[in-house]
């Protein structure tokens, strides 16, 4: 671990409980869930040598976390907000993950200005889930930029995905099941196929409330509903699938 | 029972093991199977008094299977092959069912010169699964009409449906999870949301090979992803919920 890292107001460092990874979280922003974690996972099937970018990074834990999942040849986190980028920063420097993980602030909508179009082999994509509603208040908090789709739609993710794709590049992404019809429109009219999804259920009696989505730049159509991702098997008690993927099994 | 249900060559009456209903068969055509079970199942939230069409009625499974499910005013089933719709209209009778049942032998696009648009509360469908390949032989065989999309597609059934239903009718279709993408965006097309999704699984360790989907013509967005249904619990063993589908527990 680097020496020289310091924190400022309100950041904390927590323990993400695989390779000795670490992370920077400030406690009045959008700290980690497991949304994260099972994206990370979700993606691990990212083939070697891979150039891959996260698109909104916030805290950078998903590109971290895929360093120890996957065998990339460069992970872009791409944040927005400047101050959480640079906190982003803080965490990549760290876990001494410089050689690996790069931090970029910038709009994912202007990336077409600074990154070549076309050469990327993988997104993975955690992007604000809830559509904005015309009546929105405090705008101006980064925990609700994270969360809402004020600086970032559904279909600016889909549209400069499928502008930094490779022909046949995959998108990984999380997002609510509520959301799904829109999410199959918007991917098919970018041409980003959806091959393979996987529903993420609290408990055996509830709803789905997440959904893990693959799909393919210009893939042929074809889709494969994975086994159900159970999260706990009885109240507080992870499933062993959860488990291993906390290294906890 | 009516005693004067006359059996053709071929054909055999099977149990429904629910309210007595029976149902006549031609063992070399289509034979019902789970799907038509686990969709009259889910379409048992259709209010009391409606009136149902079933698109694609076959042997009027879904049709006899709904009366002891829903309390309707009248089900009508469509059916494209004569001999098929004779046959679906004999377990009508059969059952004593000519008072709720009736079955109609028309072609699925021709229904509005000879139906009401507008004015149906509840579609049921069972429509064939797979597209159709350039290279299909044998396309005269009925199991094979029942199973491809020859005479009749996604979109067909979409666009009729649509025209069918009253503002706010509702659609219960099964169908298979590899054309998801396909009926997300066709049923959008025609105005029909889609607002609850059961995607059906073999057993805890596969992949989903049937989905339940209902939808609501003109029906605000918003989705919900139920809880899996597993058919087995272990090897030929049903789990409790289809038991009680078939009236079992």
């Amino acid at each position: 671990m680097s020496d020289d890292i310091k924190l400022k107001k309100d950041e904390r460092i927590d323990d993400l409980q695989i390779n000795n990874l670490k992370i920077i979280q400030n406690k009045n922003g959008f700290c980690f869930g497991i949304d994260s974690v099972l994206l990370s996972n979700f993606a691990k099937e990212i083939k070697n040598d891979s150039n891959v970018i996260d698109l909104g990074t916030g805290t950078g834990i998903i590109a971290i976390l895929l360093t120890a999942k996957i065998n990339a040849k460069n992970i872009l986190g791409v944040e927005l907000q400047s101050d959480v980028a640079e906190m982003a920063n803080r965490s990549v420097i760290l876990n001494n993950l410089e050689n690996k993980v790069n931090i970029l602030n910038e709009d994912i909508k202007k990336l077409d200005k600074v990154l070549r179009m076309g050469t990327y082999d993988a997104i993975v994509t955690n992007p604000p889930y809830i559509k904005l509603n015309t009546g929105a208040t405090n705008i101006n908090n980064t925990k609700f930029i994270s969360r809402h789709e004020l600086t970032c739609t559904l279909e600016d993710i889909a549209k400069v995905s499928s502008k930094l794709l490779n022909n046949y590049g995959e998108i990984y992404m999380v997002h609510r099941p509520d959301r799904l019809v829109d999410i199959v429109e918007t991917f098919r009219k970018y041409k980003l196929e959806i091959k393979k999804i996987r529903f993420v259920y609290t408990d055996e009696n509830s709803q789905s409330n997440l959904v893990l989505i693959k799909a393919v730049k210009n893939g042929k159509s074809f889709l494969k509903i994975e086994k159900p991702l159970y999260v706990y098997k009885e109240k507080n008690k992870y499933t062993d699938e959860i488990l291993e993927m906390y290294n906890k099994k």
